[in-house]
């Protein structure tokens, strides 16, 4: 198709701004020491509920919030929401991921200030969230035990631009004949070195690790952010 | 963003290129007699594990074969040559679906007249190959009982794109607490009178309804193409 060069012109420029965005997001999260996370995972590989423990897990000690993205529906805002935490839902149409753009619109009328954690889950894809930087600190991708363990391997790319991972339903492990050992390999092999986690939001299980991690990662970004200024002087 | 509606434009012009590759398939897999089935779902809905029991359930008593298309790997494409059928992966690099030309260039040094059955499984991805006509005579969208029985209503058009839908992985629903009623009110809900198969390549269960389904499917278009002639004298 002669077309596709053209499409691929188009869709460079449209990254290149979407990073412009994205970096100005970054630099508003970081001066009002807000740690953004995303995630990222299939449909269904249950990235809500699993938000939903995370948002209970944290609202209270932490000032926290979220944004969802989904082609229609504002069923996820619904859910997340009983957690008490602020939730608000983008609606994306026919597009299939987030971009900088939608969460600097969805961010209106919020002050950053007033959050110490902000999550921003996006459109169930294992492809187009892929090349979307969202400003985020930390973006989480979520695999559930019963899609398969050669995902990783099937979509790199997604695996490769993540910073950790997160293996969900392990309820459901012995029911769908799960392979940890391979698994892991598979996330290895697109990923060398990437921290991974286990857990399951229906029976609460891997949750508290999860949490504790996501805790020292805000304390040290902070560290971070002001050492970094001390060791410049 | 403003690059966005020019991105609109050109990918209106490859869609339309696509479709008029698609209808020069669909009137080759008509006069050979083939009858092509596409498969769409989120990855790890078990499109290759279903397909790999539909082509063992057909092969024999019908000359059977399968286009697979993945990002990257030709694990599915392994996976599927087990049936015994013959089996070409598709490998996409970055895109997010098939496009009738890259099914163009699959069937090349292939026989149409050799096959009563070909099978196109997409990339998994409930948003990207809802757009793109492949020249299948039936799509199939597939949806498990994992995955959250809202997922039609979160992912409308790929619904209403399909054919018929089957609902996958049967075994799992008590681990999996799925609701049946509230699955079947979610795809009702976006594509009407849809029919909708249930099944598990674990156990085989309800596979043998849908190979009846798919033999009767054939033998109508077949009819149909016979019978149009009659009926226009």
């Amino acid at each position: 198709m002669s077309e596709q060069p053209r499409l691929v012109q188009v869709r460079q420029r449209v990254l290149k701004r979407n990073d412009v965005a994205a970096g100005m997001l970054r630099e508003r999260f970081q001066e009002a020491g807000t740690f953004v996370v995303s995630l990222v995972s299939s449909p269904g590989a249950g990235k809500t509920a699993f938000l939903e423990r995370v948002l209970r897990g944290l609202n209270g000690p932490f000032r926290v919030g979220a944004f969802v993205g989904d082609l229609a529906t504002d069923n996820d805002a619904r859910r997340l929401a009983r957690s008490g935490a602020p939730v608000k839902q983008i609606v994306t149409g026919t597009v299939c991921h987030l971009d900088a753009d939608m969460v600097t619109s969805a961010l209106e009328g919020w002050r950053l200030d007033d959050f110490d954690f902000l999550f921003l889950e996006n459109v169930g894809n294992l492809v187009c969230p892929a090349s979307f930087d969202l400003g985020e600190a930390l973006r989480l991708v979520l695999f559930s035990v019963t899609e398969g363990e050669d995902k990783p391997l099937k979509y790199p790319t997604i695996f490769n631009t993540a910073d950790v991972a997160v293996v969900t339903k392990t309820d459901m492990a012995a029911a769908a004949d799960f392979d940890a050992r391979l698994a892991y390999q598979s996330i290895q092999a697109v990923r060398p070195g990437m921290e991974i986690f286990e857990a399951s939001a229906k029976t609460g299980e891997g949750v508290g690790e999860f949490l504790e991690f996501l805790r020292e990662r805000r304390s040290a970004s902070r560290t971070e952010a002001s050492g970094g200024a001390l060791q410049s002087t």
